[in-house]
């Protein structure tokens, strides 16, 4: 079989303007740029805003190996398996960070035959809503240290100088970081504002920090926002630091919230592509389901569910992750729940739960996880298990995907179906990545079955309770621990946070995605973990509380070889190496 | 009058393909990215490389007021004039930064009736340029800070760990900082890579900082470069830190190079826009005079030489900035120089020079230079007169372009007139900010009968001359000073620059714009000055050293009242505020 890149790059795809046709898109809702994307303008929502809803698809996946389980193959395959089988459908899909290109991921523009293309200008830039992101945030960050200076710099005199309110900003307490977009660790924790002896020139010295541009409560935002006058709103509440006497500061406040809106202006906008066999793509927003809510925008959704019968899209790692978030943050804002779910599970990464492997992000797995083991398998089964439990636990109606490898054999691949058959859900075979929509017709007849199921779908706890009592709730129901341990510093976040009031906000938990607790050696399905809480953050202009568990990074790194080696340009300008 | 904002959004602009085929450029040498803005491919040199060449006119100006002169304003209005007088013409302008858009300066795409359009999307992101540099710079940054990382923490396993060279790098000498397209003053000194105590987890501690992207030498490599083979190969060369032996560190040496050029692939191509009376416009790189050498691209000149007879471009600030190094680098390495040059006066501007004036940045200017008055303006005249003689200096004919404004008198237009027709250059008076195009016929035909001279065009110096010698020049025959102060820290940078073999590069002056000397406060004409040189730098990949003089910063701050206050979006998305 080709590479992913030949794959795409060979790909006969037709001109942006024929997507949007076919899809429904009228001409002037469409902004193209090049041949192969467009911009989608919001007139289509006013114009479509009474037509039928379609049915929301969720693909999410098992407790995921290092290498993936081949979620986005299966969101792009399924998507083509519905239209070979005739339904009317959409993809949405969350643009891919370029930290993660260049850095031990490489692209994530699904594979093999289930690809959206040109995939090299998915995993690089596509539009520049990343940049976008990057840039309101950092701007943000610029205004609130120069207001800090300016007010420490003037005292009394500020408001008669400026004309502006002195705010009373308590230096200490600026919450606002920095962003890039690329796997940078030496600017986790930095101090800024370093000046020469005797000098305030460069501002006001402090520690702070940067995280990768998909953990920004902006990327959030623009995921969650309904349409561009709530991501106006939502700009504006937004907290960048807190006064002397301990009120939010906000964007707002600063007048700082118009700018960045006007820079998120045409990111609001969410992005038409297309899979190699034509189903027309929205792609929109990058947030990471471990260190964010992890799923593709809501406007992106609502422009789908207008235009197809059939909406697949994606939440980051496995159900305890984006799903999760797809439920409790996603659906509580756009107010529509999932239709149906899809656990994705491979028989490599079942036996990678069985425990008995000593497995380390960023080290090869061992041979033997890809050879048969039918005692491995049995005992990773507990995970998927789990998944399926866990998306049932919401009410969705779960088909699980057995994404076939290669090295698979049919003998294991017919146990593993029998044994969630016996569960009594839906399951099929999908060979996505070799067959493209070919390979994923059974799964796409499994999706449309649980469809004709009427929905039932339910949060997991009610977001007006108290903060310890979702963060319980999360913990218990949501992972199957013994509780919640609060470390100071959570208990006096939620006394705050709750005095603030903004008790009452959805919990977006910041987790790893490699066990289903907060702890990544505990594999298959743990239940004897508690789940420790080390700090809580406002989001006021996301809508949630950001919580933090365990050791969660908020800026990756790059490995010892990163993904950037092997990419270059070719005399023709094309681009080489990136799936490599 | 209307403001600039309005008049761009109420302008009827030519569908984009419209006026790319009206200027020669084919269909499929034409990417669009919406209605108002397209990249153009570089087939298009392949296809018009024999083609005869346009005449290359360099708008420049007096030593600015803090408030311009209105030399993007004259740019886009003489190239309006010339289509008024029938010439085909094409303007090549810089990218705006969004730094300054948010800061003190507002917009960068002309005003009133000599405008690109449409402004807001000249003025923020454009097709993502700027993005782009700022994306592989700060991956290059990452890498090499990874590289050093990974390097120390494997020790002599390094190279049987990862199958890579052990560079031997000196954690040190990493002489590569991060950027940022926003004006952050915190961000000019900061310390990367704090830990915990006893980690190394967050990389290796060193102090840093952040230029603003306009200075970073992508900008200028992507400004320089003459195809993409030559962007790819000056990539390469970057310098990102010294070995433990004093060795340069380079880009391809760690093998991010590659990757690099496929983040600047696209951004290498020009953007085709239009002015409000419909000239072609390429938009292209965005590097600043005073801090890098602040002239749009090569390759956006050399496409537009070949489609028109006239191109007209900007060199930022005085002569002394942004055309010396038009001569001196860009056209070095383009092998192409300005074929006339017109210098942008302002009576204000003149009175601003006389020194009679306390004018500090950031500051209003006093209401009395905007009144008449003949002894501040005869003072000021001398600052025009160096730079009609330093254009000449350079072989190349000046045409002076006195930009009218409303509070103008008739009396000191007619005698500043005449006294630049009495040194014997030519002069014509603009009101392309009121009139647009009609407003420029006469400094148009003025410019043609420069253009109709044999043009003599010449280097200030060889490039093979001593760095000494060649900053000597600059001081002495470039800005009229008696000579060079070096600092032991810039005798040190010389003596290991040529000894590392690149002391036959130009040099490119990061010095104060608001004088022709490094000394802000020396008005007028001044020659009784030593230019203080604080350190060098070498550009490998540019092509150039960059050297300090005085006090300049490569990262602005952001004022007590910024640009950002007043900008944002209505309700029907459209942007608010940006021309206040």
């Amino acid at each position: 079989m080709q590479s992913d890149l030949i794959i795409s790059q060979q790909a006969k795809l037709l001109p942006i303007a024929d997507v949007a046709e076919r899809a429904g898109i009228l001409a002037d809702e469409l902004i193209p740029q090049g041949e192969a994307k467009a911009k989608v303008k919001f007139s289509l929502l006013q114009r479509l805003d009474n037509a039928p809803r379609g049915k929301l698809v969720v693909v999410t996946a098992i407790t995921p190996t290092p290498l993936g389980e081949g979620k986005t193959v299966t969101t792009i395959g399924l998507s083509q398996g519905l239209k070979a089988i005739g339904q009317q459908v959409m993809a949405c899909i969350r643009q891919p960070s370029m930290g993660p290109v260049f850095g031990v991921k490489g692209g994530a523009a699904g594979g093999g035959y289930s690809q959206v293309a040109p995939m090299e200008e998915l995993n690089l830039h596509l539009t520049g809503d990343i940049h976008a992101v990057s840039a309101a945030h950092n701007l943000a960050a610029a205004a609130i240290d120069a207001r800090v200076y300016h007010e420490q710099r003037h005292g009394e005199k500020f408001e008669a100088k400026t004309g502006l309110p002195n705010l009373n900003i308590d230096p200490e307490r600026v919450v606002w970081d920095r962003v890039v977009d690329m796997n940078d660790r030496t600017l986790r924790r930095v101090t800024i504002g370093l000046n020469a002896p005797g000098s305030t020139a460069n501002g006001l010295e402090r520690e702070s920090g940067f995280d990768i541009t998909a953990a920004s409560e902006l990327m959030a935002i623009l995921a969650l926002a309904n349409d561009l006058a709530d991501l106006r709103a939502r700009l504006g509440k937004v907290v960048l630091a807190y006064s002397h006497d301990g009120k939010p500061v906000t964007a707002e406040d600063i007048q700082v919230a118009g700018a960045m809106a006007a820079i998120l202006r045409d990111a609001a906008q969410p992005t038409l592509m297309q899979t190699l066999e034509g189903v027309p793509t929205l792609v929109h927003a990058g947030p990471f389901a471990n260190i964010a809510h992890g799923n593709s925008s809501i406007i992106a959704d609502r422009m789908a569910l207008r235009l197809a019968d059939v909406v697949v899209t994606e939440g980051g790692f496995g159900s305890d992750m984006g799903f999760e978030k797809a439920c409790n943050i996603k659906a509580r804002a756009a107010g529509k729940g999932p239709d149906a779910a899809v656990v994705v599970a491979t028989l490599r990464g079942l036996k990678a739960n069985s425990g008995q492997y000593d497995l380390r992000p960023g080290q090869a797995l061992p041979q033997a996880i890809f050879e048969p083991d039918a005692a491995a398998l049995e005992a990773g089964f507990a995970n998927l298990k789990w998944h399926i439990e866990n998306v049932q636990r919401y009410g969705v109606p779960a088909v699980v995907a057995l994404n076939r490898f290669p090295q698979d054999t049919d003998e294991e691949l017919a146990w593993l179906k029998g044994q969630v058959e016996a569960l009594g859900a839906r399951v099929a075979i999908s060979e996505a990545f070799a067959k493209g929509g070919a390979g994923a017709t059974e799964l796409a007849h499994q999706v449309m079955d649980a469809l004709a199921q009427p929905a039932d779908f339910q949060f997991l706890y009610e977001a007006e309770q108290s903060i310890e009592a979702k963060l319980l709730t999360m913990a218990e129901a949501g992972y199957g621990g013994n509780g919640i341990e609060l470390s100071d510093k959570a208990r006096a976040d939620i006394a705050r946070l709750e005095a603030l009031g903004f008790g009452h906000l959805p919990v977006c938990m910041a987790k790893t995605p490699l066990s289903i607790s907060h702890d990544p050696a505990l594999k298959g399905a743990p239940s004897d973990f508690v789940v420790p809480v080390r700090g809580l953050r406002l989001c006021a202009g996301a809508g949630f509380i950001y919580v933090l568990t365990g050791n969660v990074m908020t800026m990756p790194g790059l490995p010892e070889r990163p993904g950037y080696l092997n990419i270059d340009i070719d005399a023709n300008g094309n681009i080489t190496g990136l799936d490599e």
